[in-house]
């Protein structure tokens, strides 16, 4: 077939992440699979099916009343780069089968944008767009993210790097901060309840409300709070890949997020330096430590060995059962009613994903750069 | 001479932005001149020298009486790369020489650690610092970004597309919304006061404020907010290389910035679905727009056409001249005194970065995908 | 479980080819399945399913008596990426299962190092080797590279660019330079016999000597030339990324190949300037031609529109059928025996996966600078 | 100025070799300077200034009177990276102003392309070019490549890995296998006679064949080998990133090089397996090692600790001193004769660039993986 161009692609597209620990995902909502090839993981470390699954089982949907109802399992199977359960440190492919797609519940959207949703400009961009679910726009792809992400978990923790986030906010209700001791005693007490809140009292009212927002057929927005421990010194690459800029990125392309900030944050930016500035001290331990944290355990874009402390805020989804105006392709006005089957609120189930953005970015500063130096003796 | 290793540097270090139009920066605080690499920038670009040396001469030290006193012209040369004044395709080398290194003013700085500074992250990373003046931690590096960010922002205006940014906050000091007409009206305003913000009335509060605050030998946060005209439909790689997660990758990687958020930010998370959706409607040009734009102009992760608009946030600069408690690099107690010619408050002279990043991102992002298909007639 | 670090991983590993379009591969020769992630595809694209499954069947073994008798249908299947026949734009994902893994005809290798092959080299660089079959170092994993390939030969033929590849040598039996028409004609020419060498006469001589060695035990080398038909003007990306040094890049990191040369190549550098140059002249058609084409279609590293030539050199495959004196891990002598099913003549089955690499680096390059430079008009 | 968009870049511009180890270079023939950032050399390398000034004064024009007698310094100057002597982990700029150019030598080129030169290409592909002396496709950024080269052996030096490279043929002249013993010795040897061979009596022969060609105002092509000690075992990153790849395309990226070869090379190809097997055996040492080396110090892509052996073929340079006939941009016949100041034979002036490429990627590889495993105890 003879073919003349009119138009064309120089497009890099974005769907890989990390340098050293590297991770490229495929899939879309409602094709056959979605997945992953890790490349660049080390040899010789011992892989626990069990955890991984675990870590995607946070993640799917229809897990409680204020999720989503799709259903999957999420099992996922590993196709290459594990030997006798352990890395070899050959690319590691892992599937995850979509089982539960109902593609007629988008028939309707193979002409109309759904609002605030992606539709419009995946149609611009590509020209063609599988409508079903949102295509690979929909969030099924961060089940892919999760997966990676227990495996670069596994890595940080021969480390003893625990990464350890929770529901901080849904809508205006906020938890008080969470003094942390250990992690097995923070996963306890926030895998206690459906919403993930390491307040138990905050969590209560959380879902309370989260369930009448679901009966109003409406969504809410939330903030998700992560504390990395024991992230040694060093890690960040000056000046463009500071840590902070790469978790930055990291949890702004997970769905639904509009914000970022570590250390003081925003609040921080109200304040005086007199104020803001965190001593050196020595601990007990002979190690340099901070009096304060404002610094959120990153200065320079560097790990000083305090703990890392960040905060990501989720719009609310934009789904909704109520009717909305909207257009088609043609520019011309439509109406559109929200179906499928869509969570009030995503932050339950974003925490396990932002656990996994933060441990792909870890890992791989991890990776890039144990020593930034060579130390030679004559 | 023998050598036998006893530690060694696997790092992949982080002095290159974009993937496209791609830049690499070097240089410190008091070396001998700092500088840039744009690789990837189209040929038959005209390239405008006062345009590109207006921009530096925003972010110049020693510009204002609230801004550091340190006189540096940052004048800017290029090496190569343009050939009778438009662009070859080849890189564009672009040299910045430091004129007004103190560097006698560090010297009681070489054995301890200034608080909140990247002194002991940069010391404990690589075994070796450069203590003059934070060396490659210091800002100064952002001026070969603001001159790449100024060829950035010549091939966008080919485009029409318009980067304006402003302070909208000093310590707890908000500027209310601006409406935006034109680039010239805009700027026109916000270059009319030493503190860059296009709102006259709060910009005299903001001046005052900071020069009290100067006089107490004290620093302040603030805040830039940046909105963006004529981006076309279609920028951004979904699903890690977001529009906005590289937006807010390069903000983040600006010195002192603590937080990052776009449309309705942080505020979005405590907002419901039903008040937060941007209703499609045809505009009586034809195009496509939305009513409200909470979204920021990003939907999936791509650009749809309306004004991109985002938020950074900026911690207090580190260095005060009041003396602090530390350590030095054995751990050891120690008394500091912050000499050195510093800001009072960051954001005037960010502003010129904010826009610079901005540009970087969106010249990468242009090039990267201008169409994602190719359109093929039989 | 508790963990001290002794040595650690800083590797970033080599399992992706291309900047624009990008393929990532994983799987080993007894795992479970191979596989291949391209990101970076245009969307709108046909996909042509019978066409890549004709491509991997030129490549599977079992396919004629000069090959292995390994028995693969080398089944491909795609599970993201195309919908409704086209790519959409993201990533697309291919399979392909192994089936005919006899792993126990390796089971006497768990200890020993194959002469020439990469046994020694993987134990020694990751610790711990997947010692079936060669694992990741079997060029099993070339079946992956032809999946992406027929995608990238797919998106060529729109632009009318046809890779064609045959056997130019076995051992020291050269077949003569061939005279290229239409693809059509030469395709069916090399397919017409199994060692797909283009001239008939030479093809005969080949496969009687093959099956000679073959009843040695012993395998032979050889020699696959290419010729790349109407690449248009401008591929190719000085200085580092030229177009031939891309290639050959590409063919060296097939299994088995020692040697790339292009145009000239070795021969050219016996002789003097005034023999080698290719003078221009205008064609008939107007375009710029050159009378002789010692450049091999490539100058300055960028493509001038003539034929791209070039040739990649085998060497005999390392497994063969007699015992051979080695050492195990402990440096200890042992005797091993060649087992397992292998080829005794690697090129005719290496002819699709050097076409496979030239159509990805050609993909890549089309994409990357189909024009560049911007061309305004005041 | 008002522009509209006739047609774009989509440009991956390819001026940047090497991941971790990672160089870009700038900087055109008759431009000001020529330069280049290596970004990601460990720090507290100690660097060596009159190494690198003696490496580039082997590359440098006007050394003897076989190479070009256009008159460089060549002065290197380091802006950045180095502090008291060693490298702080920052990336190091390096400039080399350019001194002669005699750009009207040039002002007959402006409209007619040299044959077998970049001229037509260069136009073709960026719309504009820099016609003075070949603008970037002139050998002189090889200078760059050079000095950059320098500080990976002086990296490479610190581990005991020699890089030894020699002119092994011009024309049809070839010098015998040379025995290398110490690397001390083999320089002195090279270092001996102008055309940079190891073999006095052979370059005796080389030298007065070169001086007729030059004479008759034409020139001839040669042949560079390299050989590389102490290489340890595990450099190289498959499948895609093999330690030979990579090397073949550093070396092919050298102007005028028309082919790559590797351990039993193009001539293995004619060889049988049971001829071309390599036997391990334990040495004296207790290391592994092989019997003969026709791997070339490199299995499966990843070196084996033999030593790395190569070849690379050198085309004749393609500017003589004869008329020839050509065609303008317009298409139409034209005569150019052939001025500037040019080599008769380049192989004596690569052979310090075909070792600064080999550096730049035995430190990329050093770097990319030390061990490409964790190895944890309980």
């Amino acid at each position: 077939m003879q073919y003349s161009l009119l138009n064309t692609n120089n497009n890099m597209a974005g769907n890989s992440f990390g340098q050293l620990f590297r991770i490229t995902t495929f899939g879309e909502s409602h094709g056959e699979a979605i997945g992953v090839i890790i490349d660049g993981c080390p040899a010789q470390l011992p892989i626990d099916m069990e955890y991984i699954q675990g870590e995607l089982d946070k993640r799917k949907p229809g897990q409680s009343k204020i999720t989503t109802q799709r259903k999957e399992s999420d099992t996922v199977k590993i196709l290459s780069g594990v030997f006798e359960g352990k890395t070899t440190g050959t690319p590691i492919a892992m599937l995850i089968p979509n089982e539960d797609q109902r593609s007629k519940d988008y028939s309707h959207n193979t002409d109309v944008f759904r609002p605030s949703h992606a539709d419009y400009t995946y149609q611009a961009k590509y020209g063609i767009r599988d409508y079903r679910g949102g295509g690979r726009s929909s969030a099924r792809e961060t089940a892919a993210r999760v997966a990676a992400g227990a495996i670069a978990k596994l890595l940080l923790k021969t480390q003893r790097i625990e990464i350890l986030a929770h529901v901080s906010s849904v809508g205006k209700i906020d938890a008080p901060n969470v003094e942390i001791t250990t992690a097995e005693e923070f996963l306890a007490v926030r895998e206690s309840n459906i919403v993930r809140c390491a307040d138990p009292a905050t969590a209560e009212e959380m879902i309370e409300f989260i369930d009448s927002v679901r009966k109003d057929g409406d969504t809410v927005g939330g903030k998700v709070s992560c504390h990395i421990q024991n992230c040694p010194v060093g890690l960040g690459e000056p000046v463009f890949d500071k840590l902070h800029a790469e978790l930055g990125k990291a949890m702004l392309s997970i769905n639904a997020v509009h914000g970022f900030e570590f250390g003081s944050g925003f609040a921080g930016s109200e304040m005086r330096g007199s104020e803001h500035n965190d001593i050196f001290v020595k601990s007990h331990l002979g190690d340099i430590k901070t009096i304060t944290n404002f610094s959120g355990g990153i200065q320079g874009g560097i790990s000083n060995g305090m703990p890392i402390e960040f905060k990501v805020a989720f719009k609310p989804v934009a789904t909704i059962m109520h009717n909305q105006q909207t257009v088609d392709a043609g520019g011309n006005a439509a109406e559109i009613s929200g179906k499928g089957r869509h969570d009030p609120c995503v932050v339950p189930r974003a925490v396990p994903i932002v656990e996994a953005m933060a441990a792909l970015v870890l890992a791989d500063h991890w990776l890039r750069n144990r020593n930034a130096y060579i130390e030679l003796e004559a």
